[in-house]
Order: structure tokens, then C-alpha cells, then sequence
């Protein structure tokens, strides 16, 4: 089929995707690898690289481009993969080099003096450089706002969550809230009686990096197209071809960097099982920041806390961190399912997590619809904090409004996307489960086959084909509905009696 | 100053710089940390900057801007500046951005499949690949060539090393070949009564990689501006800013990559220490492939391979490779100055390196320059392995000509940089041990800062603001002079008396 202006578009965006590559590795490279020093040519390169990107994106050939090939012969790919260019093309061309050059300035001005005012509980100092940043991710929100027909928070969040709406956050939240504290507060009650064996350090990183690397075997991690190192901030990055993720160890505390590499698996293996032949187009490209989200929390939360990997995995566990009673499995299952309302996002478990980005979540969609001023954060988060989870961040900014990179860098509209992943896994795996009634018996032996072809077949297969919602309805049957979240908790934490 | 064609070339290189930048890492990651798989995408990814880089150097605006800078005001930099612009935009602008990118892929595919050929003595299999190379670099030779009204290796000599002809090499060559056999005969009469002891291994793999940053230290390696890692084939690379060199390490043998991270680190100090003023600029980057292998023979065979640095550095030998008498300053001067014939280039002694160099010229020469075809490789590789080193490497292409990464990649009318590079550091250090005749006393206690400081005001700093003859002329007062490598190989291999 002969569809000239279709493939111009798709030859713009392989070309797109290739410059995007060198800036991923680029990227991955400057957290993982940098020495210092290499910091400011960096920087300089990857925001010409930003420069470069947003030119090609706004040529002027592309609409007239876009609107010629909506008349093309299109199959159904195609069309989808013409919808994510036009969702690119516009979110560029709707913001001037001004704003996007004043914002990336601002953001990374905040950000650097971030680093020392988080350690020094600085929100005095901080509050001067964020005020801009509010100031400017504002006339962002403003600006797509006017042309999407958006709230302006509902704006930003479309860029990581194309069509999620705070109305439909506030029902999922809203419901989230009337059973959650009194979900928590069962929980500590029952877990008050149990006895967690502290397993005995000094873990040396050599054998948690052996371990790591074992348990991303049996995840199907693909080492011949991937790299497993070590940042400050654990994430997954790189290209679709060849994922990069990293994590931190401390020689104190074997449980987070375990877990913190089953999440990131999840991400990769999303990445690495995109499809092939339209990895370098838009339609090619994971579908969401949610989604993402509920690949690496299908891995940690869904698969990795349960009790049936526990006991897969506690062998090897011995195996590499020492032969200790308290990596037997029914130990590590009460290590990774403990309850205990914390002041650090990244630290909470699975059940008071939510409570945290709820909380963020009302305080960015204040500010950036113009409610409260970015003075009023500290107040509003410590009331949050109380209403909540009970405890007391007054004055204690470094672990209260400091503690994430999120919003000096920003990003405001992407915290909701945490939670959604976590009610979308829910879903997912309430979905194998009903397919696979001996789940967590095949789990245990080894065999999670039924996990990954079914995420592959019905969610890392479709890349972004479809829109957020129908990929989920497709997948699972039915919209997203957070009730499965509800009863895997209840399930998990309180026993199927409850 | 008001130079606003000048100012505006220099935006243009600036944004080149970047673009460079981005590749550079890229190019590191890939030899350095990459996955096999991931090799396409970085591939395509690669040839799509070399594809922007070549379209921003051809930008029509270039010729004319280019003319009207050279009739405003500049001072001596920016005119040397300007000189470089001119350069790039000239071999940029000869070739179409077609071949520009069909170079590149096939010099990467070549490159990867080589890595597995190698190892498994497959010229067949690597012949398929490299005929396309060497198809495309006679196409790259013959444009260039007709335009510069060069011989057609000239013409890719010239981009390694502005000014350099055949004929000037030819007589360098020629004088080598009438010395260099008789006296490596003598050196090796007069070593068969030397006794050598042996290091006794393993040399496990951290302790060389701790005593190679140790040495790095000594060599003044700025460690917060660079790296150290591990490479099948050694190289320096990554930016100015951020200088990323690499080894390879073998169990059995601490030897080579001792020397190996001695040869890296004088080139990464060139780069490290490049004008900070102006080295995102054309005129504040390194002069040319041969004056950056004169720092890095400078460091491995001037400075690295003298009795006097031995004796500094083995304390530090015997600290991390263990207390062996093999260790003893004499016996690592005897190991490091023994002359045997090789089938390995890089393993090859100071004495019988130049001959895989002249071999490889003549090979490189003759087949750009159309006299044989790929086919004829192996065949003339075997007479004059021969014929210069009197050995027999028929059949064993892996260590014949498959042992080098540059023909697979397409890059010919390198290999003249090395030994042009001996005859420059030979020169350099005639010069600094005319000014400090107790170089080698100083060498001994620990004082290197003569021949940083000379290599820094001569070399470093100067960039490419002269040309490659005028840089030697101004930095040692006379024209490159082959007479001082003689000198120099004479005095350490037979003694001041011969």
C-alpha cells in the first residue's frame, strides 16, 4: 500500500526514537557511570539533545503531514500509531522553546539546590527557587489547559496518564480513603502478635548483586539485551532494545535493593517485550506511566511479595546472603508484608503507600489549579500527614514536602500514576488467577509462565495500540475498577477469611 | 568585538560539540558496558548523529558565514578556529549523507560480527562484511581524493592527520626499514644472556585494576573527569570533560594491562587537560590521531618503560601483585624492554612495533589506493609478517589480520599515527632531557611534573591552534625528526656506548 504522507511521519519518528535513544543512554549513563565533573557538559549536551527534539517535532510539515495521511488507507496500527504522533506533535507545539528553555532551567536550578536544602531542612531556601518552578509548570498547565479543554492539573497529568481525569482520581482515591485507615489499623492490630526474625547482617554486595542478577534470571530477564548497576535512585532506563536498570545496596539492609530489583524487572521486562516490529514508532512505546507502574508492581507487590515466590526464592536467598532462619520463607513473607506507617514514601509498605501519593496528589492538583500557593505546601502536608497516617512532620521538611525529586524538578500530574499501576496490577492478577486457580502452587514450583504470557499477550504485546482504557478493558474484561486492589489487601494482609 | 558571522559559526561548532558529545558516550557505552543485542538500535542510533552532524556541517549558511568571518576582525585563536571549521565543513561537505550513513552501518555490522569472528578464525565470514567496508571507504577515498587532488589513501589519511602524505611517510618508513632489523638482531643477541625472571600469577583481576588506578594516580589522571573500565579492545574515549579509558585484564599476565593503562592515561591527560576556554570549539580539540598517540607514547615508551619509572612504580607492583623479586625495579625493566617478534600488535615490544605498522600502511595503502582487493589480505599480511618479523601466521587469521578493530570499523590511514606518534614522543623527550638533565633521578623520586609541564605548555594547552608541523616546530624547535626515535631505541636498547 502506497501511503506517502504516513510514511514521511513514521521516517520523522524513527528518527525521533534514534535521537531519543542516544538520551537515554546518555541519561542512564549520567546516573549510573558520570563522575562528577562530567556533570555541566552533560547537561548541556542532553538539553541540546531536548532543543533538537522538539524542532523535529515541531516542523512545519507535520500537520499537513498528519492531516494527508488521516485520509490514507490506514490499518489499524497505522491509525493508532498516527493518533501518538499527533499526541507528541501536540504536546510540543502547544508550549513556545521559551517556556519549555525557562522551565528545564528552573526545574534543574531547583532541583541541584534541592540536594543540600532536603539535608539541611531547608524549605526557606528552597521556597525561593520553587516559587518559579510553580510559577512556569503553571502557565504550562495554563497553556494546555486553554487548548485541551482540560483543568489545568488534568493537563499535566495527560502527559504521563493520556486521558486519566481528576474526576475519575477523586472516585478511585475517595473510595481508596473510606476503607484504607481502617484496612491499616486491622492489619497492625493482627501483625502487633507476630514475630519477624531479623535476619543478621553485614550483606556484602557482591552476594546481593549475585542474588539480584539470580532472581532476574527467573523473571526472564534478558541479559543479552540489558545491564543491571548501581545509582543513587534505583530506576529503569535505557532503550527498548536494551533496558538498563539499577538499584542501591547497603550492606545493612539486603530487603530493599531485593525488592527494589523485582520492581524494576517489571518495568524492564515491559520494555524488553514490546513489539519488535514497532519498537522505533509512537504505537510501539509503553502505553503509560500507570502502566508501567502496574508492570513493576505486578512484579514486586503483585508477585514478588506473595508468599509463593517467597518460598521460590528463599533458597537462593540462603544460598547467597547466608543460611539464616530468618530467610525462611514464611519469615520473608512477614518481612515484606510488615505494616508500619512511615514518613518516606520510597520505604512504605504496600498498604500505607497509597496514603502517600494521595496526599501528594491533593496537594499538586491544589497548586496547580490555583488553589493554594506553593507556600502553603508544609502546612496542608502536615495536616495530611496527621489526617492519614497519624504522624508528625511539623518543621521536619526533609522527610516531609523535601523528600521527593518529583516537584523541585517539575513534575506535577505524575504521582497518581503510582497508584493507579498498583489497582491496575491488582486487576491483572485477579484476572490470571481466575485462569489459573493453582497460581500460587506453580509460583512456588517455579513456574510463572501463566504470569508472563498473560502480561505479554495482554499488555507488553500491545505497547500503546490501543487507549489506556480499552487496553484494560481488553485485558482484563472490565474497566478499571479498584475493588480488585481492595480485596487483594484484605486477601494478602488480613487472611481470604476476613 | 562585534563578529557576528564569526559568533554565529561558533553556535553552529558548539551545538556540534554536543551532538559529538552524545555520540561519544554512546560509542564508549557501546565497546565498554553494552549488551550484544542491544547492538542494532545503538547502531542505527549512531548513524542517524553521524546523518545530523553531517547535515548541520553542510547547512548552505556555512560557506557563506565562513567567508564573511574571514574578512572580520579575529585574533589568533579565533582564526585558527576558523581554520578547523573550514577543515570539517570540507570533508563533511565531499561526501553525501548516503554514504556518510551506509559507512556507518556497515562499519558497525562489520565491526560487531568481527568480534565473534575473531575468535573463531572465520576471515570467510568477516570477508562478506568487510568487502562492503572496504567498497564504501574506496568510495569515501576517491571522492575525496579527486577533490583535494590527493592519492586516494591521502585522502583518507588526511582526516587522522591533517598534512601527512604518503610520500613523507614512505621516507620515514623507508629509513625505519633500513635500521630497525639490524638493530633489533643486536637486541636480541645482545638479551639471550639475560635472565628475565618471571612473575609468578594469578594477578587476580581487582588487585590489577587497583594497582592500575594507583599508577593512573601517579600519572596525574583527574579521577573526578573520568573513568576506568574494561573493553575487549583498549581505547580512551567519552568527551574532554569526561574521559573514559579502558583495559583488558587477563589473570595470567599483569604486564599488558599495566602498560595498557600507562598508554591510556597519556591520552586521556591530553584530553583532560585540552583549554577549557575553548574546548567545545574546533580549535581546543587534540591536534591530530598522531600527536594524541605521541601523549600516549610519551607516557607508555618515553616515560612508562624507563628504568627510572620501574623504580618508582615497583613498590606499588609488589603492594598489590605481591612481594615476588620478579618485581624488583631491574627485573620489570628487563620484562618491559624485551625484545621477541609477535603476531599482536598491541603485545608487540617498543622495538618490533613499528614493523606491524609498516606492514599494515603498506597492506592499507595498496588497498585503498585499488592495487588488491579485500580477498588479497590474508595472503600479503602472511609474505610480510614474513618478511619484516620472520613469522609464519598462515591460516591464523585471528591473530593475523583480524587482530585489529580498525579495518572492520573502516578506518584507514590510521595506523601511520602510531609510529609517527614514537617519533614525535621521542622528539618531545629529547627535548625535556636537554632541559633537565636529571630527568631520570627526578622520575625515580616521584617528580614527573617536568614532562607534565612540558607536555602541558607544548602540547596540551595548544590544541589545535597550529598546525601539526608548526606545533612540533615551536614545541622542540625543529620539524619532525626520526633521528631522535633511533637515538632513543639505541641509548635503551644497547646502551648510551653504542
Amino acid at each position: 500500500m502506497n501511503l506517502p504522507a504516513y510514511s514521511a511521519l513514521t521516517n520523522t519518528f524513527t528518527r525521533l526514537y534514534r535521537y531519543q535513544h542516544l538520551g537515554a543512554i546518555a541519561g542512564w549513563d549520567q546516573a549510573a557511570k558520570m563522575p562528577a565533573r562530567g556533570n555541566d557538559a552533560r547537561g548541556a549536551a542532553l538539553a541540546e539533545l531536548d532543543v533538537l527534539i522538539h524542532q523535529t517535532l515541531t516542523d512545519e510539515s507535520l500537520p499537513g503531514l498528519m492531516s494527508t495521511a488521516n485520509t490514507e488507507p490506514l490499518e489499524v496500527t497505522q491509525r493508532a500509531n498516527l493518533r501518538e504522533m499527533r499526541r507528541d506533535w501536540e504536546q510540543a507545539s502547544l508550549l513556545s522553546a521559551r517556556l519549555i528553555e525557562a522551565k528545564s532551567l528552573a526545574g534543574s536550578r531547583c532541583e541541584h539546590a534541592w540536594r543540600t536544602q532536603r539535608k539541611e531542612n531547608d524549605w526557606r531556601g528552597f521556597l525561593e527557587n520553587f516559587t518559579e518552578v510553580v510559577k512556569l509548570s503553571r502557565e504550562e498547565a495554563q497553556t494546555l489547559s486553554q487548548a485541551r479543554g482540560l483543568s489545568p492539573y488534568d493537563a499535566l497529568m495527560d502527559k504521563y496518564e493520556p486521558g486519566s481525569l481528576s474526576t475519575d482520581i477523586n472516585i478511585f482515591f475517595g473510595d481508596l480513603k473510606t476503607w484504607l485507615p481502617e484496612l491499616i489499623g486491622k492489619v497492625r492490630d493482627k501483625q502487633a502478635d507476630e514475630t519477624v526474625l531479623e535476619a543478621q547482617g553485614p550483606f556484602p554486595i557482591d552476594r546481593q548483586r549475585a542474588l539480584g542478577l539470580d532472581i532476574m534470571g527467573i523473571l526472564g530477564f534478558d541479559f543479552s539485551a540489558g545491564r543491571l548497576d548501581v545509582s543513587t535512585h534505583p530506576f529503569c532506563g535505557g532503550v527498548a532494545e536494551d533496558v538498563r536498570i539499577t538499584t542501591r545496596y547497603s550492606e545493612d539492609d539486603f530487603m530493599r535493593s531485593m525488592m527494589g530489583i523485582v520492581h524494576e524487572t517489571g518495568h524492564a521486562r515491559y520494555e524488553q517485550n514490546l513489539p519488535r516490529r514497532t519498537v522505533h514508532l509512537p504505537v510501539g512505546r509503553a502505553r503509560s506511566m500507570g502502566i508501567h507502574e502496574s508492570q513493576s508492581l505486578s512484579f514486586e507487590m503483585q508477585l514478588g511479595r506473595s508468599p509463593a515466590f517467597l518460598r521460590l526464592i528463599s533458597p537462593l536467598v540462603k544460598k547467597h546472603l547466608g543460611d539464616q532462619e530468618a530467610f525462611d520463607s514464611a519469615n520473608l513473607a512477614r518481612i515484606y508484608t510488615r505494616v508500619k506507617p512511615g514518613l518516606i514514601r520510597v520505604d512504605a509498605d504496600e498498604l500505607t503507600y497509597p496514603a502517600h501519593v494521595i496526599l501528594r496528589y491533593e496537594i499538586e492538583r491544589a497548586l496547580m489549579n490555583g488553589d493554594i500557593e506553593a507556600a502553603d505546601v508544609p502546612e496542608l502536608w502536615d495536616q495530611k500527614m496527621m489526617a492519614y497516617l497519624a504522624m508528625d512532620t511539623r518543621h521536619d521538611y526533609q522527610n516531609g514536602c523535601l523528600q521527593d525529586i518529583h516537584w523541585p524538578g517539575g513534575s506535577f500530574g505524575y504521582f497518581p500514576s503510582y497508584t493507579l499501576g498498583a489497582m491496575y496490577a491488582a486487576q491483572y492478577f485477579a484476572s490470571i488467577r481466575s485462569l489459573h486457580t493453582n497460581l500460587d502452587t506453580l509460583v512456588a514450583q517455579g513456574d510463572l509462565s501463566p504470569i508472563f504470557d498473560w502480561l505479554n499477550s495482554h499488555i507488553w504485546s500491545q505497547a500503546s495500540q490501543w487507549d489506556t482504557n480499552e487496553l484494560v478493558q481488553r485485558a482484563t474484561g472490565e474497566a478499571l475498577n479498584p475493588l480488585h486492589l481492595r480485596s487483594h489487601l484484605k486477601d494478602r494482609y488480613l487472611g481470604a477469611d476476613v
